[in-house]
């Protein structure tokens, strides 16, 4: 028996194939942010989704090292305080992982099993990528930055430890971040304790968790969670192609009380105020529209003011007025933003189940 | 329509069937500790398992009023502030939910879907409830205590303030507190923000969160998560016994490294330091062993001393040097406490899916 045993391509669910025994192990690790959480501005650490590729692994702050190297003119390497001295700078992301709303999708591929929960608002604190590159020294045959992380596995059939690539414009010109605190404290353990990178307006993959090690290479980066995961395919055997920048969403805090397993809502006729947060990675947001009829009518939601300048890709807050009647009413939403991008009401299918922004919809009963 | 047709009782699933829409809504919400962060002593609010029935309400600390009143001499309102002032006691406690094991009982009761994971340790910090009650004095009428949190929800038709009930002996002799710290910071939101009671040795249930009232009653309380929820029953309609304390468990941190989707196990041959963790609610753990090959032969695991005595309830560490040798191997390991309970190698079923302390059973490939 070898690894290749344990460790085979993802396959899609059978029609009406329920959630595996594999899927639910994820389930149980992972976790998303439960959706009444979209209330806090900032996400706390405990509630904000967490994607675990392997294993959390055992890491010491005091010891950390981080090495810069590759095509630099003069390699480095950086100690938690050394990384610390060369500056510090906050901003407030909202990551989002490339899989949410895969569950949902038919056929279902079979992976971490989102709903619509991957994501979450944090303050990142660290030093800007671009400024450990430029100390560094880019030669002239830089192409891409491949950036490792600590956690060690297996993925159909390739051992690795977690690596994704950006190309050198994509490095500087994102505002990445090498970041040691989450939300003014260190860096939870599952969030990457002690380093990490975040790159704003990526989906989730791009920021490398237990960042140990940044090299600047003379070609593009083929390693396995750029060449083979993370790619839009509507076939297995396609090239597919490359994962980057969050899709626009808006998802509403289901209003009223639920039940404990159906998570089924309940409110009490009247003027129930809708609010939640929308989003997108290319652009801010322009605009939210809120259904409370399944999507036959659309009203635009009143959204918060950008909460400053550096934020422009964290989410924003909308509010919407509902007078509700007795019955059974589905609330829908859907995000514009500044790009021309619309949330579709229903994304199109891929084999992956990635960037699933398909429309959210909440039924509530109203008594 | 009415709450009666979204909020019905809980059913078993049939054979073979994978986990229902239902339960992957809860999975997505609720989340495990993953098992590598048995390494942490204490573990870090993130990773501890959370299990909310309703939503995670909105909660003001500053405003936040906890009420002591019923069967006493003097009902008493106290704030934030006025807690404080009543002293200040920190205790280590391993917490679990009910409900851990349930998705591997077959057949599968349909509910949050555990697999081994729903656990935590963390440090409580507050006041002993037996000082709250002595100070509004019992009277000599009172029989339960009644305990009732901020979050609001509908179960199995019900709509109610999540509530639990103890004895009074129970509320005094279990050392139960009142909290507002967890491991030195305010509570998480997720954890009881700003106020819950923690239950040393009992399963989670008992220790509602977001407590808002303690009331004294005169009879036994009827209430549904004591009278309906929270029983072991062998078939439905069976009035069932009371869940209480946490029964005996070892876990292993799973060694080597997973594939991402199967989570099976690897590691290179030779000398592979198993370390674990091990709890029982009813008394200290007094031994724990250890199994390579799927419960053959068995050996004792060597026990670290417990951190300090007002601790004994919290998990201790145990470690077992194994020597690996090529091919797959079942790793399990069970758990026996001073009270004279040990833990089997298969708990039996009950309709609920509670306090299943079956055997972990670990399969890793030595390569």
């Amino acid at each position: 028996m070898s690894i290749e045993n344990f460790s085979v391509r993802g396959r899609l669910a059978d029609t009406g194939e329920g959630i595996t025994a594999d899927e639910l192990q994820l389930a149980a690790r992972n976790h998303g942010m439960p959706l009444e959480s979209l209330r806090y501005d900032v996400t706390p650490p405990g509630l904000h989704y967490v994607l675990v590729h392997y294993d959390i692994p055992a890491t010491n702050a005091g010891e950390w090292l981080l090495n810069v190297d590759g095509c630099v003119e003069q390699p480095l390497t950086f100690g938690l305080t050394e990384l610390r001295a060369m500056g510090r700078r906050t901003v407030r992301v909202t990551l989002e992982c490339a899989g949410n709303g895969r569950a949902t999708l038919q056929p279902r591929p079979i992976s971490q099993p989102w709903l619509s929960e991957a994501v979450g608002t944090a303050e990142w604190t660290g030093v800007l990528l671009s400024d450990l590159l430029r100390l560094a020294g880019l030669r002239s045959d830089a192409v891409d930055v491949v950036f490792t992380g600590a956690d060690h596995g297996v993925e159909r059939g390739v051992e690795q430890d977690y690596q994704r690539g950006l190309s050198v414009e994509e490095a500087i010109d994102s505002g990445a971040l090498v970041a040691w605190e989450m939300n003014g404290a260190p860096l939870p353990p599952q969030h990457g304790y002690p380093l990490r990178l975040v790159v704003p307006g990526w989906y989730g993959m791009a920021s490398v968790k237990w960042l140990r090690s940044i090299e600047v290479i003379d070609h593009t980066f083929d390693g396995f969670q750029n060449a083979v995961a993370y790619r839009i395919r509507t076939d297995a055997d396609d090239p597919g192609v490359a994962i980057t920048r969050i899709e626009p969403r808006a998802l509403l805090v289901p209003p009223g009380f639920p039940d404990f397993m159906s998570r089924h809502r309940f409110v009490a006729a009247g003027t129930v105020p809708l609010f939640g947060r929308a989003w997108s990675g290319w652009a801010p947001i322009e605009r939210v529209e809120v259904s409370t009829d399944a999507g036959v009518n659309w009203h635009e939601a009143k959204l918060s003011a950008p909460s400053n300048e550096d934020d422009e890709l964290a989410w924003r807050a909308f509010a919407y007025d509902w007078e509700a009647t007795p019955g059974e009413h589905v609330l829908t939403v859907r995000a514009y933003d500044a790009s021309g991008r619309e949330q579709p009401i229903e994304a199109p299918w891929n084999r992956g189940g990635f960037t699933n922004n398909t429309a959210q919809r909440i039924t509530v009963l109203v008594t």
